[in-house]
Parts: structure tokens; C-alpha cells; sequence
């Protein structure tokens, strides 16, 4: 078949928006059509040329919304109609990661979905003249037709909004699950987040929802302080208006130091405060946000002797297909919010403006519907 | 009263043994005759000048068994007669870290203790010309009589011999403890344990108790392979005979990472190693060994958010009062052994002998019989 898609045809490029070509789904494959997809920061990081894996050309998107419109030979678990929500973090149930409960980094489909393919090493992409497209993540939302593994598909719930809930693919599921899988936040808890961004307001929402008592955000940005506020923010620092050490003023409005803190911007330096500024004895530190290729964190060690542990959460530690219907039941329950974060709603001929919007910091998350 | 003990005069200077001055205990002390002490590492450290935080004159030691002499007022735990344990980690069961299941970090007498002083900020140590002397770690072991807080000692059954339990004041505590209390490893885990010094043993003989499959430890020194299979080691790694990486060679040899990886060694470059070679997605690496002033440790932040823990335990996350009685019935039991550790049986007036043998790497630990 034939499905539009905007296509990233090199490093560093616009996305190209054209019609592609779309094999149906093989064995365990499931084709959707993509009703809605965010634009994240992570795309963004692939397309510009940064990402040292990234493959071209290739179709980007992870974070979307969709319908199942045809299921290949031995899938069981979906059917026509269904409403599924992409997974770049797969959840077979049989790998030795999905058995161990300490673990969200289902292994299944991994190497291929590196290698930019589906499980059984092709692509169901191809330009108009048949050069071979990469999948994206295993997702590749930006195209109004995709396959997936049956395995990285979430089925939710049919009368939740696409153009809401694509976004729990990514952005919500990272930071509330953060919270809730990687942290376990306790109710009481006294919270620092670094950066108020899509991630760090869902790692604000999330806080809220377990009953965290202080809830600190951290940004340069002062703009960022009123919105922070709606998803639960209860106390605001910008270290720029810091006198001295931010790290001793955090300990100090803390009462000894965060439970947990989160770092939500990927800046090596910012997570080494946000280990800092965690209680002695027993604070935590969540590691979310993505670093620069190469670049390494350090501590002094009697940071951790002392009591501090330092961790990190991918997809916040959710197991896809089970936790991201629940999430999308809290969004439809009212548990957490998603509607204001969703600052920007694009054709797919402007995804190119999304990544703009996304440069000059206007947006939270921009949606492309189709 | 008078007592003899060996003195710290200044940086770098042999013990002195010699007759002080040690009044008696005021409200909430205690008086105890110690009958051995271990010699550990963290003594030499700041008997040799390298602690920054060393105080001159000092009675160093901190690894003691002893009998309770006379009790202060309003001591109601400890009678006149009872075998006990002094603790450099106190457990006064009142401060807000002891009502924190999460940590053992007692901070009722920290402030004091560290300024090398009882809780009411005097000596109850002083040189024969009167000169005050600074307690150490709160206990101050190298001397035959000592006065320590009420919180800071372990009441002990009295058929326990003193000179193999005073080790449980330290070292098997501080490794056996990591296991159990630090990283609460389940049995069948597959665990990695850097240096086989005193520590390291005691981390091994953990892990045999608590049920763990793979044992593996690494050290340069191929002698200490023998002596630590007799405590569990059930695989030998030196790093010197290994071909390429370190790490993958861990990797592959525990079937992907280890469940736990301790580092007893106190090198930076070391607990890189132990993180690294932890397994994806729920691997935990415990720092134990105690670096130098000032070094820090690095890994790039992938290693955190692919699902690995970066911790720490101090004292083996044991609350001494509680903890340590229990581990002495275990040593009684035979759950763990001591009596080969204690390679070397000294008196007091050779304990400069027994740093000597320290730094020759002939002992495991030297105990001083008074």
C-alpha cells in the first residue's frame, strides 16, 4: 500500500513529506493507522544529525495513537479497531527481562529495532523509486500507516482522544512513571525536579498523584513557574537568582536534602546536583533526561557511601502494554492532566514548524493529527 | 584512672604506648575495659597523616570487644559486667535517621564524635601532663579502658570469644552487612566482589549465606584465591591475566552482568568497573572501599538509565545495636566464620607491628589481646 509520511532523508535535513511505500504485516506484525503523533525531543536528536546510531533516510516518530487496521499471521492479542499506542520499549512477557520484576527493557526486538528494521531484518518502508526506509524506534509514527510487532503495541481504551493520549507513548508514561515505577515515591515525600519541560511537568504530575508533600522545580526560566504550578509544583528555584551553592540551598528548603530528586534535562552537570541535593541517608536520584553522546557523570563516592543511591529510568519503568493502559485509564479518570501540555496541533505538511516551535522553547508538546 | 594506650602523637608517628589519664563516665557514658581490638585500614589512615580530618593526639581504634566497668547516670540499657561491642555508628533509636527504615546513619553524637570528643564536647582521655587526647570514631579501642556513649555499644552474649568477635566491630559487619542490609541480595543471585582483603572476604562469606549462585572475585593478587574459597568464592578473576576488557569478561562470565557487584578496595577506577559490570536493566554495584580525599568517580549516564544502581553502605547498613548481637549468635552459630581472618595475635605493645604486617599484605587482620 501507499501512506504519507515525512520522511527524514539525511542528517541535519527537513523532514520530507511524501508518499511512501507500506508492506502489510508479516508473522507477529500488526499494521496501524496513526491518528495522532507527538513531536519529542528524542525525533528531534536523530534528525538533526546528533545521534551517533541514527539512520537515514527513515521515518521518525515515537509517540503516537492509532487503530489496528490489519493483523498479521498469529497475533493474538489484537484485532481490527483496536486503539493501540505505539511501544519503542517492547513487552514480550517471555524474555528474561520481562520475567524479572526489576526490570521495564523487554529485549525481544531490541537489535533489530536498532538496526532500524522489524524483527525479522527488513524494513515494511520504501521510498517511491524502492530504496529501503528505516523504521524509527520501532515505531515510526510519522506516516499515517505503520507495522509493528504485535509485542509494541499497548491496546487502550477506545473513547480516550488520540490527539491526548499519543502522547502517553512517550512524555507522560517517562515522567509519571519515573515517579511511580523507578522512584516508588512515597506519599509525604519532599521532591526535587530538574527542568520543566514535557518530562519534568509529567515527573510534577506524577508527584502529585502519590501525595508527595513538597514538590521543588528547578529552571532557568522563570516563565516556566505558572504552568509548573497547575501539575503541582509547590515551591520554584531558579539558580540563577541563587545566592551561593545551589546544591546547599536545595538541602536547606528541603529540610536536609530531597527523597528524590529527578533530572529531567540531560545535562551531566545538573545530574550530578540532583544527586547532591538528596538527603543523606536515603535520598534518591532519578537520572531521566539524556545526555550527550560521550559525556560522563561524576560524584565524590561518599555521596553514595553517605546514604545516596543514583539511578536512572528508561520509558519510567513502565512495562508497556500492561502500565500504559492504566495511564491512559488516570488520564480519562482525571488522575492526571495532559490537555494543557499539548500546546501545539499540526498537519502533518507543518511537522517541520513543530521542530521549530520545539527551538524556541514555545512549545510543550506539539501533536501532528492526520 | 590511669589505663594504658596506644597513642597517636601526630601524622605519620608510631603509636606511642604509654600510661594516660581517663576519668570516669558522666550521664548517658559508659566505662568499658576493652579486651581486643583489630587493627583495620581506616585506623592506618589517619594514623599515617592521609585522613584530612585527623586529630593529634588520638587514641586510635574502632574494632573492640570489651566488658562494661561502670555505667553513668541515667544508663538503663548496660548494667556493670555486660560483654559488648563499641560501635563508631551509634544507634540512639530516637534521631530522625534511626526512625528511618532506610538508613543506619545515627546522627545523635555524629557532630562530637567527629571533632574527636564525648557528646558533651570534653575528653575523658588525657596525656600525663594533662594534655587532653582525642577520642576516635567515637570509640577508641586501642587503649585497655574506654568511655563511650550509651548509644554506641552493642550489648553481646558473654560466650563469645573477644578476640574473634571484636572483628564484628568493623569488617564483617561492614562486608557481611553490604549483603544483607546495603543490598539485600536474593539467593541464586550471580555477584562480583572487587578485592579480597578483610572486607571483601566478609562480603563473600554474605553472600554464601544468603544463598547466592555465583560468587566471582576479583583481586591482582592470585594467593588470595584459596583463602577466599574457603569462604564461598566460587570464581577467580585477576584482572592482570584477563585479555581485553575487564568488564565484558565479568559480563560474559556471570551470563550478562551481576545481580551485585561490591567494590572493597576503595579505588575510583575500580568502582567504575563494578558499575559497569552490573547487569542491565536491574544490576546494583555497592561502594564499600573508601576513597582518597578528594577522587571522584565517573560512568556515562547510559549506565544508570539502561537499568544499573549506583550505591554505597557504610558500617554494612547495620544498626549496631540491633544488628550486631545478631551477627555475633551467627558467628556462634557457625552461619559465618571469623577465626581464620584473624591471622595475627599481637599485644598492645606490639601494635606497630601489626601495622606493619598491614602494609606488607600479610594480614587479614591483626588483633590486639590486652
Amino acid at each position: 500500500m501507499k501512506t504519507r509520511a515525512a520522511v527524514a532523508t539525511g542528517p541535519g535535513k527537513p523532514l520530507e513529506i511524501m508518499e511512501v511505500n507500506l508492506e502489510g504485516p508479516r508473522a507477529g506484525e500488526v499494521l496501524v493507522e496513526i491518528k495522532a503523533t507527538g513531536l519529542c525531543h528524542t525525533d528531534e536528536f536523530t534528525r538533526s544529525g546528533d545521534d551517533p546510531e541514527g539512520l537515514f533516510p527513515a521515518i521518525l516518530g515515537h509517540e503516537g495513537a492509532g487503530v489496528v487496521v490489519e493483523v498479521g499471521e498469529g497475533v493474538t492479542s489484537l484485532e481490527v479497531g483496536d486503539h493501540v499506542i505505539p511501544l519503542y520499549t517492547a513487552e514480550c512477557r517471555e524474555c528474561e527481562y520481562c520475567l524479572n520484576p526489576k526490570t521495564n527493557l523487554c529485549q525481544k526486538v531490541r537489535a533489530t529495532q536498532g538496526k532500524g528494521v522489524m524483527p525479522d531484518g527488513t524494513s515494511r518502508f520504501s521510498l517511491p523509486d524502492g530504496t529501503m526506509i528505516h523504521h524509527y524506534m520501532g515505531c515510526s509514527t510519522f506516516a499515517n500507516h505503520t507495522v509493528l510487532p504485535e509485542i509494541s503495541l499497548a491496546k487502550v481504551r477506545k473513547d480516550a482522544p488520540f490527539d491526548k493520549i499519543c502522547y502517553i507513548g512517550c512524555g507522560v508514561t517517562t515522567g509519571v512513571g519515573a515517579v511511580i515505577n523507578t522512584a516508588k515515591v512515597e506519599p509525604g515525600s519532599n521532591c526535587v525536579v530538574f527542568g520543566l519541560g514535557g518530562i519534568g511537568l509529567n515527573v510534577i504530575q506524577g508527584l502529585r498523584m502519590v501525595g508527595a508533600d513538597m514538590i521543588v522545580g528547578v529552571d532557568l526560566n522563570n516563565d516556566k513557574k505558572a504552568f509548573a504550578e497547575q501539575f503541582g509544583m509547590t515551591h520554584f528555584v531558579n539558580p540563577s537568582e541563587v545566592d551561593g551553592d545551589l546544591v546547599a540551598h536545595l538541602v536547606e528548603l528541603t529540610g536536609g536534602g530531597a527523597d528524590y530528586s529527578f533530572e529531567c534535562i540531560g545535562n551531566v552537570n545538573v545530574m550530578r546536583q540532583a544527586l547532591e541535593c538528596a538527603h543523606k541517608g536515603w535520598g534518591e536520584s532519578i537520572i531521566i533526561g539524556v545526555a550527550g553522546a560521550g559525556q560522563e557523570i561524576s560524584t565524590r563516592p561518599f555521596q553514595l557511601v553517605t546514604g545516596r543511591s543514583w539511578r536512572g529510568s528508561a520509558f519510567g519503568g513502565a512495562r508497556g502494554r500492561t502500565d500504559v493502559p492504566k495511564i491512559v485509564d488516570w488520564y480519562m479518570q482525571g488522575k492526571i492532566d495532559i490537555d494543557p501540555m499539548i500546546t501545539h496541533k499540526l498537519s502533518l505538511d507543518e511537522i517541520n514548524k513543530g521542530f521549530e516551535l520545539m527551538h524556541e522553547g514555545k512549545s510543550i508538546r506539539a501533536v501532528v493529527e492526520f
